[in-house]
């Protein structure tokens, strides 16, 4: 960490503010002085210092880290790639995984159909809504705790682990047979709901908020991981931007950095990047080629008559068709 | 609500989708066939229906709202202005509503200190925060259930009602003294928390979300309202810009348009829409220009060792100029 | 395109508006008159109507396009894709088109080093920035008409056509040899310079502005289009948004949304996009599967020495095992 | 200026590196060896620095400016307010500047009529677009040549300057009577654009871009002033969010920060920021409360027959009403 201080300050100043930090943090503060400005360069384990608390104070011009402000999320001290296995299915691993089913779940026929249908096509885990969240207050809300049964019901027919969002802590109890928990992008700076997911043992797919950036999540990622829970999956689903023709607008870079920066498996979400049914197949193959994990897509049996985000489902028949082609896709990138 | 179909829809299908329309809402249809396209105009009270569900619809090529999706919180439904009284103290009766303190609560002395000095000044109500929202895990989180103590202690010595961020339904007995509840911008579409603050009897300071647009706030606050509550207060806090100057973009021109969209009051968070000490007094003299029925503003007897954020926090002889300046202006627009 | 009229408008208002619109325009008026609202239907061949000069209209509430504001760039009028000749190269032809070289070019030697090696690896044409745009007055401008005599000889010597920037209608003159002629992002809406681009016989490669939608783009090659000049390219070169980390964020989706708006070959820049050279890969091989018909790649035999722009440069080595990378995946999508 | 060099660099390295900077430019490099990074500070004249080409080089990790990258616009070097006065009027003495008249010249009773009327109001200049930058090239272009004629016949009858919008070099001739020349936000990086009015003698009121940052548009400033022009106009008109209900979204703050960092004047224009007519006062309102010398607003005798832009601009009787509130807040701040 570099901190440049004004132009005016005192050395009493100086040395009073390096004693302040070698005190309070495992550092060393090499001070550069020069004739307009000083600069002092902090040695050690800078993470767990506030580089805005820094920036507060009435010495300082500015700080810029060197180090990336998150650890147990970063790739320089965990070199290998994290794979999270559930059961028989795993993210991380080099193959490519598909997380596929419905926005919401809406009934058991629904929801299993859907289910056998995605598994048959390549599927490894099966997504499904059951706690919605809606802008509107007045919108459906999904069938929450009934939603969840359906869920593990069509697991034990299928096999497949399930993967579904959690919206408040409150809610905890119910997700005890959840294989992956989900948190959408919206909840992604919920950090009171992070902290108690980071004290379970499930996987957690963990979404990019809509105007968050990558070491935010990464940061998001940390929380959950400073409290034990490691199994953190990141999910790119686009940002909000001033483009109007899709939902938002789908970060493909991300990808690579993410894989970079962290060892954490990396899946895409294409269906609420764009918000439109043909655009999932273009931003999945996309997705696949600039080195994702996995893809989250959302596959309806009857996109027109879902409760939910009908436009941006795509019927199983699709999803066969797409399995293909990204296999292809994957096996030549 | 005009629903444009497809080019190519029979008038089997134009029928049907009326009749499961006018089944399922208390509306009327409209329809008017051209030679390449059909348009719907829905009639009645359409807030209640799910216009991305209707965009799914095999035969729709696009909806568009006439009305606005919010009731109560719409001013065309409740054309006075909505007035929050808490104590002594209002916002959105017509006087300039001051709501100031530090951004963290960090002892008695501190906290009772500030207090005092902004009542002095004319400030209203006391903001501290005991839940912080970081970004990172391994910053200052806050005093939490004990700086609530001390907010209570400092309310007990002015009489100033307080006014302090929730972060978590699980803490909500914590606030059952805490006068006003304020819902930070990363919660602000954490719709499960919204429904249960609706179900309090307590006003609600919802702060707009980094990159939630104006109606999307409007909706927040409906969640609230739809449970009971109608003591709502909106705050504009800055939105998330390529602008990198500023840690935020102040939306200045979101004040006139919540004023006139909505009959709740409207208040401006100037420290954390530029995160820069000097720029809280322009945009706090701007905010009143356009219109704000308030100002929450964070204001630290000691911005340089402030436990957070201090960069944007402004002393309390600097807040007593600015609520001069802020009347000079008030009473001449 | 469909007209809500305000809810107060009396029937002679209506008829009046309707008469004007007859008569300016060669289209049919619809009327549908509710209790609340009237709206409009506006049939025929719309897309010389101003909407925003309706839009103005006192007694109009909003409008709502139906039909696209572009003709000549639009799909549903010319659904073969445009394959664009240039010597023995093309593109839109269904192979993958690669335009690669420098950002600047420096010297004879640098352009005509780096022209031999890229069209080995199969570049079908040269890029190199002869003038160039530069957020400081004191950065190098390019080496102006004397960059564009060194193109030229790379041509002579290795028979690929050039594309090169063009920032001034004042410099057309030197542009008589260029093959295929480049409108930068900051210049998309410099609509003088279009229409003029629009009366010469060259292709113009139109980069996506910065903040400018898809529809704009669109709207912009409709102004060369409309000058006469049908050969337009559409390029993606990343939109502005609040992520840091790379320098624009390459917005994958306007790939497959331009094909499908557009007849018009799209190439992708993955290197202004992201800024970074490492990203060059990952971003070209995802623009391919998404569906782009070429990439523009800065390509420099000495990144580190370059004269601008080397941050993001690839070396010849690097892209010659990129181009037999993007043949995989171009066969297998 | 300090640069963070990579872990792994040798003594030699660093040492060329050091010897490359101190030949090329007028500055010293101090170095700061750590054990796992190394830090140059350069201290000198780092403006005419290219901070990107530095980023390319292969040893570097990262760059950082202290100074910012323009110096004639730079307050740090003019510390007194420039002051631009035209005939009888002036912008940047402190006391309020309006600058009124219609988005289009359309006739010599309307702009004659507008003139008369906005002088009486107060105003100190008239504006009138005769070329208009319009994103269909189907829509109403100006009536460009004549339409700086009719303003000229204005200015004769009022006295009043007038400032108008060029759009091409090549028109530049027929700009030779005009006061103060506009640069639009969509040509404010039209480099070559602004070399050359550089190279003239008339103030150039310089609009922000819709994407660009405010050191963006001090950039484009001092490209400007680079030429020996020095009577430069700042103008704040809204920049590009993910927010549609305005046009764009006015950044109130780039007026204190403009305000700060450079000793031009700054004008506000809340016609084009908002995009709606009852807009304009409130914004009016609010950028004078912030600190802007001045305000550039759309007014029309006949909005509702604007032939482009009437949406948002209001009349001349609302202008007069509003110069009178505006003055009450000035004379209050």
């Amino acid at each position: 960490m570099i901190i440049v201080l004004k132009s005016n300050v005192s050395d009493e100043q100086i040395l009073n503010f390096s004693n302040l930090l070698t005190e309070k943090y495992d550092i060393k503060v090499n001070t550069w002085r020069g004739t307009h400005s000083t600069v002092l360069g902090l040695l050690g384990d800078t993470h767990l210092i506030d580089s805005e608390a820094l920036q507060a104070k009435e010495i300082v011009e500015s700080v810029k880290r060197v180090q990336e402000p998150y650890k147990k999320a970063n790739r320089a001290f965990h070199p290998q790639n994290t794979v999270i296995t559930v059961g028989n299915s795993k993210i991380g691993d080099g193959k490519l995984s598909l997380i596929a089913g419905p926005c919401s779940v809406e009934s058991k026929e629904q929801i299993t159909g859907i289910a056998k249908a995605v598994k048959e096509s390549g599927a490894g885990f099966l997504r499904g809504g059951a706690f919605k969240p809606r802008t509107s207050p007045y919108a459906f809300q999904g069938l929450r705790g009934e939603g969840i049964e359906l869920l593990l019901e069509a697991k034990k027919e299928t096999g497949l682990p399930i993967v579904t969002e959690i919206m408040s802590i409150a809610h905890l109890d119910l997700f005890e047979d959840v294989d992956v928990i989900q948190v959408g992008a919206r909840n992604m700076q919920n950090f009171e709901l992070l902290k108690e997911l980071g004290k379970t043992n499930k996987p957690i797919l963990l979404k990019r908020g809509l105007a968050n950036t990558v070491e935010e999540t990464l940061m998001s990622a940390e929380y959950i991981m400073s409290q034990g829970n490691d199994r953190v999956i990141l999910c790119e689903r686009g940002v909000r931007t001033f483009e109007t023709y899709t939902r938002n607008t789908l970060d493909i870079s991300a990808i690579p950095i993410f894989k970079k920066l962290s060892h954490l498996p990396v899946v895409v979400d294409p269906s609420h990047s764009g918000g439109i049914a043909w655009l999932v197949e273009p931003l999945c193959l996309a997705a696949v080629a600039a080195g994702a994990d996995g893809l989250i897509v959302e596959v309806h049996n009857d996109p027109a008559h879902a409760l939910c985000d009908g436009a941006q489902s795509i019927t199983p028949k699709m999803f066969d068709t797409l399995a293909k082609k990204l296999s292809a896709v994957k096996n030549n990138i």
